[in-house]
């Protein structure tokens, strides 16, 4: 068995030509590992399954894989090169299905897309970009033979499920930091960096919701047309798949919903506190000018002034300017001024 | 019998593996309480309806419960954790319904979750989080036994009826707010805290209506789709329902837009504040700079300056400035400035 | 006969019981005001349209009244208390329909609530809150028998296109009032008092969209579904009524685009009035430090200041002075700043 | 033959009555003008079409053609008073339809109603406000009878391609309209006569939008409903029509879109003024801070203040005061604050 | 043979007339240069293809080609002058595509139109403004004679996604350009020539999105319709493109999303940098008035002040003036308004 690790999971050993892994399966056990040239011989054997995982194949192993299963041209152009959307198309009798996965390395969302097709006795999965290995789903299958005895169609449920798990940390993340960044903003209006998170954040939920949103409808026609490849009895499970797709789509509507919450609110803070800065530049000068004024006053050189030879004049202008600074400091910290 | 408290009131005593009622009815009353194991046997004698409440059970219940009455593994697997969407979904002869609840604890408000299996013979439900007690409707039903008598759809209509009135008492408090942060907003713009109110309204409202938007659909197909366990005669009562939560639904998206309004006023007022705040600071530096500027004038040592031996130099100027003062004062009150 | 005042014209004496006119008619004459007890009988007589009007009624009187035409309970239920939503529901032979209507009560907008019972034979209205007395309908149809012989749709016809016309005074006043302050808006922006103007209009053409926006599908309903109780001649009738109530409609919502538009010029008026502001007081702070910070100089003690012993010395710094404040004070003015 | 101009041409004269123009064509050529009390005669002769133009006629003449052609109760009442929808009607064999219309006089932009009924062998037009003389398209018509021959659809296409035409030169100059505006708006801000003018743009486009937006669904139902009327040869020319309003349509809705744009970036602009204007305010007011302070200093009457006494004191305050000025200018102007 | 320069590439030389080659094709090999006028003849040869492509032609030519193929008046009067919207019209047994391109030209999009007609044995394609030349499809197609052999909707297939693929590179520099401007607004506000920029950018986004958007119908309608004129083998190839044109949609949605987000943090940023230098402001103005007001009171004239006689009072005021100025330094920097 050539391999089990993924791009994050640095014990995944890619090989050159991006084969992963290749097993032929009868009721659930995995009896061979094949080599793509032998795919299909292995494929036509009654109940037996063929089951291929591909990362950023070479285009030799790509024209391999179509040889064998006769794979349209379209499908296999596209499989080559990345940025598709989430689709499901149907060749003849086999679907073609493109998802966009998320996950997070060190902190940030990495999309990558996976394609797959699907047909009477065959599943190949292709990965693009820093999508997550299938091998966690693999195990999880062969450990449980009576499941992956159902065939093609389970293991596409499988994965689509595991894509769709694998949605739910990634949103996890950016709820927490949403919550983190709505107490601040609440409390303190938004700095510089907290504006460019907010911003960042909503990048990444339109991105997250670019992949998810149109995979409701990939799930929903899995799950409701009749695909000649999909058994009614494995219509429950894509239901359920749809479903958790509609909750993740769910929760990242509020999210985003939220985060223009979060801007608004953020905008009233900024005013708010502009306003706040205002009052108190307004009371500081009213406070500091009323000594200026009077001081300036009996500062003029006229000759006859009869306040300046008063005794206790400069005493008395002290205390003039000592009591209306401080009426005015009082009139102005009750009226929430300062 | 082991029932009748909640979450609100402590009189309720669940049962430490989640149990909270377990009944068998004929002709709208209760005949027997029964064990879980029993379920299966009662349900079969005919014009038997067993009824059990549970409340976020233990798995071997709900695997009990699940062997009894045949259910799908998927709709065991949502039962067991809460964080569903409302749905409605059908397996085989039996639905199962998700409808998120939410009640006011302490003037907050709190979600809960509320799974249905229902199916010939018997209904399951099951609560999780915060989600209301049915005791209330086990009581009222079990005092109207011709309703009861109907079957088990009936107790899903007097649920789903129960979930939908207890969106009322939620909604009403949030108008109350509402209405009391719009006269304050309007008159005095917004505090640092009311902005987190509305911020925190918003928030509610959204959850609020994820809550309730989708029931709508769940309602609809109970009143529209011809599903095998809902009979005709019962199609009023669920129209009933589904008109209620298109009531409750309407409400919250009124209570949203006018909370955008509220935004909206809010920043006109809040400019208006600054403006007004900006008004009042010039008139001021520019009254003081009347008597600041001219007494500077007089306060310089020029040897040459005839005013300064003028012998009511000093009145005339200190007369000059009051009136300049004075004069500015009244032009700027009547310009609305100060 | 006891009929014909409504709330608003005070000659309306409503019974206590709420019962404000029972008739039998025949060919569109009045033949006998009947008592509830009797609609049944006079109701089943060929030829013969019972039509009551209802405000407000005792349980007691809508109880006699669903005995008469065997109404479903909870059509019932729904009339005995308001806070309904336009809607309307087909029970069994009957039709059951709630309107919201409006109209202006001492400048006010005041919301109400009529729900109509119409089956073969018969209508009944019962009317809830400020909703208008349709008196004026009942007249203006004994007016013209011809009309009225058509039936209980041609009566069900009547007083929807009377509640639908209605809706036009209170949108005339609402328009009237926009057009008032879009005016004082762009002229001076808004004052505290227009901004809470502004926001209860928003609030105000909110509802009367909640009242207007359901009441379209209502009246496409009677004019489209093949309604036992709607006669195919009748529908160009109703579509007169659909039509109707989209031109109110598409005027509420170009009502609430405008103000949206309105909200967001007094943003940029605002806007401009703070610059402005801002402006004018650093014009006048540049003007008046000029004679403070020479003034300030030629203060100074310094034993050796060779200006100070100018015989003209002060005459040429008031010149400086003076010609440095007009021409600052003339570029100011040059540039919109003053 | 009784007339030919319009509202904008003054050579048109109306009939006190409001009879524009009433004539019978055979093959697309005139062969008499009738009176509209034998247009029904004309109509049923074999191959005559009748075509009748009104300008807001007299109740007695909009009875007349209803005698006429059988026109049903409610059209007639619609076609008696403007302020209508642009809608479709079909009452029996006959078309009933309303459209707005626009155009600019004096570079206003004014609005009015035409009204048709089209049946078999007539054609009845009814304007209201100042809707343009469709003597033009008479003329049009008139000049080319291969395409008149094809009857009173081709009528109804003729004019209704007449009235879209109309809508271009009304767009054309809003669109105008906003290249001004964006030009100046992006330099300068906005002025409060901008303002104004933009909030009047947007009112238009809003009305201009409603009179073209229910049109589409009227030529749509033209081109696709195969009403009585309209023969499936002419379906091609309706299809044309509809796609000539989708397009002013999405004009309309760019121009919308553009407004709302110049709107958020006049915002900005007005913002960063309002920023620049704070900022030469600061550094003006710390430019002129500096000599006050010093100034103020030496202007203390201390007995012991050894500066005083030295010869070039003064001028080294003087240069002092001087670099430290010169100083601040430069940093607050490569700061970009000046 | 007259072909293959284009506007862009300067080799492409268009001949007076407007056309730009003309060829007749077997099993994808031209096998003659053809004149419009024998078009016909060479079309009806049995396996023979017509592939004529214009540029503005002559109303003359364009009246030759419809002879030749008779195509319909309405659909020729379109392709003679631009400004349509995307569709897709079905003539008799021909179809009518009209298409917009998009294409840098200097660093500026330049949109242009495509309009196409399509018939057994026949593709015509007529280029309005800035459209690209179609020369590259011709050679690209010419060299690859298994596929070109497929017949006239192969080549239709070609020239749609030759017009898609085009969008892309438009589309990068519209992204590149989005990204250069999030860094810089994010860092430092924006600067009122950015503000033009975000505008601009905004309009571009819209202009590509109207005609982007109805280019899925059509070629949803491509993919989708039973078209007489496309094999049911051509639907893969119209699926791709629907999917490529989806993507490009997808992306310029995101795009504007994201721009209306940058307005938003741009107007936060903008918000933080106005009350940053109101702070700013208040900060220096306060630390400034100390020294003034001070000094201020010691220049006063009264004979009796006891301080100015002090040996050290000069100098016990300058340490109280700087230590004041020096404290309030610092408590503002803590404060973050320095």
């Amino acid at each position: 068995m050539n391999v089990t690790s993924n791009t994050v999971s640095p014990a995944e050993t890619v090989r050159s030509d991006g084969v992963i892994a290749s097993g032929a399966y009868v009721d659930g056990r995995r009896v061979a590992n094949i080599a793509i040239e032998e795919a299909s011989s292995w494929r036509s054997k009654p109940g037996h399954v063929v089951w291929i995982g591909l990362h950023e194949p070479d285009m030799s192993v790509l024209a391999s894989v179509q040889r064998q299963f006769q794979l349209h041209d379209l499908a296999i152009e596209d499989a080559d090169h990345a940025h598709q959307r989430p689709k499901i198309e149907q060749y003849g009798d086999g679907l073609f299905i493109v998802a966009r996965t998320a996950q997070l390395v060190d902190g940030d969302i990495k999309f990558g897309e996976t394609h797959l097709f699907v047909g009477e006795g065959y599943l190949v999965s292709v990965r693009h970009g820093s999508s997550i290995s299938y091998a966690r789903v693999r195990e999880r299958c062969e450990s449980c033979p009576r499941a992956l005895a159902r065939g093609e169609d389970y293991i596409l449920y499988a994965i689509l499920d595991f894509i769709v798990d694998n949605y739910s940390p990634v949103l996890e993340t950016l709820q927490e930091e949403v919550e983190t960044m709505e107490q601040q903003v609440l409390a303190n209006g938004m700095t510089q960096a907290q504006i460019e998170r907010l911003y960042l954040l909503r990048r990444d939920l339109l991105r997250l919701r670019n992949a998810v949103g149109p995979l409701v409808e990939v799930c929903r026609r899995l799950e409701h047309d009749s695909l000649p490849m999909i058994r009614p009895t494995m219509q429950p499970l894509f239901r359920d798949v749809t479903d958790h797709v509609r909750t993740v789509q769910e929760q990242i509507d509020s999210l985003r919903e939220v985060l223009a919450f979060a801007f608004e609110a953020s905008l009233l803070v900024g005013q708010a506190q502009e306003t706040a800065v205002s009052k108190k530049l307004a009371s500081w000068l009213a406070i500091i000018a009323v000594p200026t004024a009077i001081a300036g006053l009996y500062g003029m050189n006229f000759k006859n002034m009869p306040e300046l030879e008063l005794t206790y004049g400069y005493h008395t202008v002290l205390a003039i300017i000592l009591i209306a600074c401080g009426t005015l400091f009082l009139r102005f910290r009750k009226a929430g001024w300062l």
